[in-house]
């Protein structure tokens, strides 16, 4: 293992005049104090001796219920008993990878990709197998291709994994006709698909897409999910749903993990969820959001050079955007030259396994103010026509 | 991987009219609620922006600061730079095994060990060398035997585990002298010592020993330590101490795992010490399992047939006491005439890679009340006595 590229970038522009759209954080703007103070003074008077006490290991009871209940609001047709508590999305990616893969199992996921993930399983050893994306999602031609090819050779991908919803990193969302190609694709490979959904509800623009998972209906979807985008990153909590012989195994792998998630984060999260707070909060950070895009997309209109090769992804949601930069600029050359124009991102070589994407950047517009997106982006469209060829 | 024989039993035990003695739980009745409500407060109050986000991997550096004051205080030398903050011991002992475990990898520890390690590593594909304990602890003369042997066929163990003071599941606190003994072979044969530390605080008899990392000289020690049996487990804070360079691996592992332990759970908790809460709580726990474990003892000894090869140890401190039955009792064939018989406990061979020591049983008096502890030690004692060959 590699210490991770975003981590190690993220110290460089930690200076305090660079502008940096190189953090994933969500704004603290949003973080609800008030609600969540209100929410942790229950758990301690109303269940202390169960907020301190370990939980079973597939989650605190009144936790899944809610989670249960939530996800019914929101459409989709979940009970308490599909559902298992994990410590966030990351241990969720962690265990997938523990339950499913060993030394050289091939897996196939989007180029780009979230650069947890990759780090997550290639510490399990697995071979990637990555399909190019377009601004309409993973590229279902080239992964039946790709699919079929590793079936006829008797080597099966353990799964697909697909961020279908404003994809960290490429700020894209896999289309209706697609995702259900995807799962055409599945049914006939026998795949099973790890849906990672940490953004869904951050959609401010556009129509609600359904998820994999209740498109599925043969019970080959794993999905996951997460607080930290649409509440905050502080509590760890997520979750994961799926065909319960998966389920199963991973409980199994969490006991030997960490036994259980915290008892006290998950009741301070129930009683939010019951007092009706998370939808609040997360119709709140879609119109922030909305806001910040907005500047950003409006910004590298005006600023950025018109250049053969140069492109950006249009997010419909979500905290990213991607800028394809022209086949002849190395954003990894580029960087210490962006740090002198005070300006950071970061390189999309960070989120392939094998290196590609050198010519992309991952802009985050969810944590810097819309002044700072503003004068940023006009930094980053400087440094980018200064090095347009002609 | 299979299921936690522990969680299976715990299934059968829950009857309301069995008296557990299978369970590892701390007294709810410890829980200093009215504390944790404070700190609670004061975390979202005075750094509600903190503990609501993402905290760095190495952990929140207010814990940080926190916990080497209380290690500091307590005798230990200890600067924050060199704690790792987990979210539990048992992703401690996870990360170490995802650092340095490959399939087949050898690892000496105790026998019997405790079962969560045992599964963890099992997961990794460890090869278990167990070195049976006396009441003494691990005995050091055949570890060091097992040891030169790996070590010649040029298979040297990975590290060896040790849990120095009551030890779960034995009960037993390894001697000053066989302290300096594991180090010496550590030293002779350069191995890492991985030493778990959840209970040094619960002693309530006998006079504290140094920890294995502050008798160690040559920076081969890694210690875990947890909040789960002196404060409460509904945190999941648990640290680790140890040389630089396996710290590091841990860090980049951790971020693949769970990208870092909650922050509003970690400031909590480091309000919670900062208030000096923590060392009055740690007190309040040692008087009472004293009173508890006093009870058990004089109950056996009151209860208990004499029978040549029936024997338990008396812990000093912790959680567990372990009786070693009569070679002919196989505590696994007895278990579904315990539960008739109204007592529940844990099978010996929980605790062992190879299925050994299955004429041993684990009882737990943290959890119990006094009057379950004598009325459970009777009811026990009766079903052995009724097994005893004269």
């Amino acid at each position: 293992m590699r210490r991770s590229e975003i981590r190690e970038l993220l110290k460089l522009t930690r200076k305090p005049d660079v502008i940096s759209f190189a953090g994933g954080l969500p704004d603290p703007e949003l973080f609800p104090i008030q609600e969540v103070a209100e929410s942790s003074e229950r758990a301690v008077r109303e269940r202390g001796a169960l907020s301190l006490q370990y939980s079973p290991t597939e989650g605190d009871p009144f936790l899944r219920e809610q989670l249960a209940a939530y996800m019914t609001r929101s459409g989709e047709d979940v009970v308490a008993d599909d559902i298992i508590v994990v410590s966030s999305s990351q241990q969720a990616i962690d265990l997938i990878g523990k339950v499913l893969i060993d030394e050289g199992d091939p897996i196939v996921v989007e180029t780009p990709c979230y650069v947890g993930t990759v780090q997550a399983y290639r510490a399990y050893g697995a071979e990637f197998h990555g399909i190019p994306m377009d601004f309409e999602g993973i590229q279902v031609g080239l992964l039946e291709k790709e699919v079929r090819s590793l079936c006829d050779s008797g080597r099966k991908p353990k799964f697909v994994y697909i961020i279908p919803d404003f994809q960290n990193p490429a700020g894209v969302t896999l289309t209706l006709e697609r995702r259900k190609r995807v799962l055409e694709i599945a049914s006939k490979y026998d795949l099973l698909v790890v849906e990672d959904s940490p953004y869904r509800e951050l959609r401010f623009t556009g129509e609600f897409l359904p998820s994999l998972y209740s498109l599925d209906t043969e019970g080959r979807v794993l999905q996951m999910k997460t607080f930290s985008k649409i509440l905050c990153p502080g509590f760890r909590i997520g979750w994961i749903l799926g065909p319960d012989e998966v389920i199963d195994k991973i409980v199994v792998a969490k006991q030997g993990t960490d036994l259980c998630t915290a008892a006290f984060s998950s009741i301070v999260v129930a009683y939010f969820i019951e007092a009706g707070h998370l939808e609040k909060i997360a119709a709140r950070a879609r119109e922030l959001y909305a806001k910040k895009a907005r500047v950003m997309l409006d910004a590298l209109a005006e600023h950025m050079p018109k250049a053969e090769g140069l492109s950006w992804s249009e997010p419909e949601g979500g905290m990213f955007l991607w800028i394809n930069l022209p086949d002849y600029m190395d954003a990894v050359d580029m960087f210490p030259d962006a740090v002198e124009h005070k300006v950071a991102y970061v390189i999309g070589s960070a989120f392939t396994h094998d290196g590609s994407c050198r010519n992309a950047i991952r802009l985050n517009f969810s944590y810097p103010s819309l002044e700072q997106i503003e004068e940023g982006i006009k930094r980053l469209a400087t440094l980018v026509k200064s090095r347009v060829r002609s």
